[in-house]
């Protein structure tokens, strides 16, 4: 199923056409093995693109995303983020950063502690959706030093590094992970 | 522009067809404004299916979804989101959980403080692109008092409500909201 759903995709990427909406969330994987071969500048925008188009509380759209392809820069981001080594074997590594003075701006201490971290997650996740359909990898990796990841690409003051997502080609098929079921995971009216 | 885009929407749907990502991705717009048509129980569940595929730290899956129909609940809501009365015009609105205890299990004060709202951030942008996808309206409300949306859903402690979706018929063509460049919002290496 997942080499029939994989060669499907290789062909309609080839055909310059993407995925469904449906099909590139169901198929997504976190993936954490690359080839060598490139992202193009083009594939980057078309990332970054999709990313700006995310929902943002009052639009105000508080992200701010370094694009890294130096080797030594993507080996001190793999190293700040707890020495996961597949990051800096990504040719780029995009980090993802939260404008914390523009959503404190508009909305205070909520903007900041909450706003500004689902809208980055939103554009986040339209760079991986976009990604897939593309038939590029990526992974969503959270866990990191963020003061080691601030240095690593100079993030300002008021800018805070939120995800670091290596982007290259697949050199992985993983399994679908399980998934807590639909009745699992809704009430109907309340709690 | 924008009615091209929606009558070629409306005939793919109508076709079992749904949007290609990219197109939902940029087509998508917050609706605050619906019809009177009904969004049927098999809709509400490819919305949640949508938002369950989203990637999550550790696969921890920290979301919980009540679905509303009820008139006097969905007021309520709308009462605790500023007034935005909007939202229970809406035949359903979902409310966005974060389970905290979960999160905070598998990684403490991170792990509640930003994965459990990237986390349930991304499923949420996954549920607005199927709606999109689907031909159906929604949008993301962040502004309510929690304490009230908890109290009229009944949310637990160690669960905290995130987001609301009201979602419908789209009974508006909001214009696209303008969006930061690309090149102000990208830097390559650092800042």
């Amino acid at each position: 199923m997942e080499n029939v759903i994989s060669l499907k995709r290789h062909s309609v990427v080839r055909a310059g056409k993407t995925l469904e909406v449906f099909e590139a969330i169901k198929t997504r994987r976190s993936i954490r093995a690359f080839t060598n071969e490139e992202v193009s500048e083009e594939e980057v925008r078309k990332l970054i693109d999709a990313a700006r188009h995310a929902p943002s509380a009052g639009n105000i759209q508080p992200w701010e995303f370094v694009i890294v392809r130096d080797p030594e820069r993507k080996h001190r981001l793999a190293v700040a983020a707890l020495n996961e080594t597949f990051i800096e074997e990504a040719p780029v590594v995009i980090v993802v950063c939260a404008n914390e003075v523009q959503s404190g701006l508009g909305y205070g201490a909520r903007g900041i502690a909450l706003y500004c971290l689902q809208d980055t997650a939103a554009a986040t996740q339209n760079m991986l959706l976009a990604a897939c359909a593309l038939g590029l990898g990526t992974c969503w990796v959270g866990a990191f030093y963020e003061e080691d990841v601030r240095k690593v690409v100079k993030v300002p003051k008021g800018v805070r590094p939120v995800a670091i997502v290596p982007v290259g080609h697949p050199a992985e098929k993983p399994n679908p992970r399980p998934k807590r079921s639909i009745s699992e995971i809704v009430r109907y009216e309340m709690f």
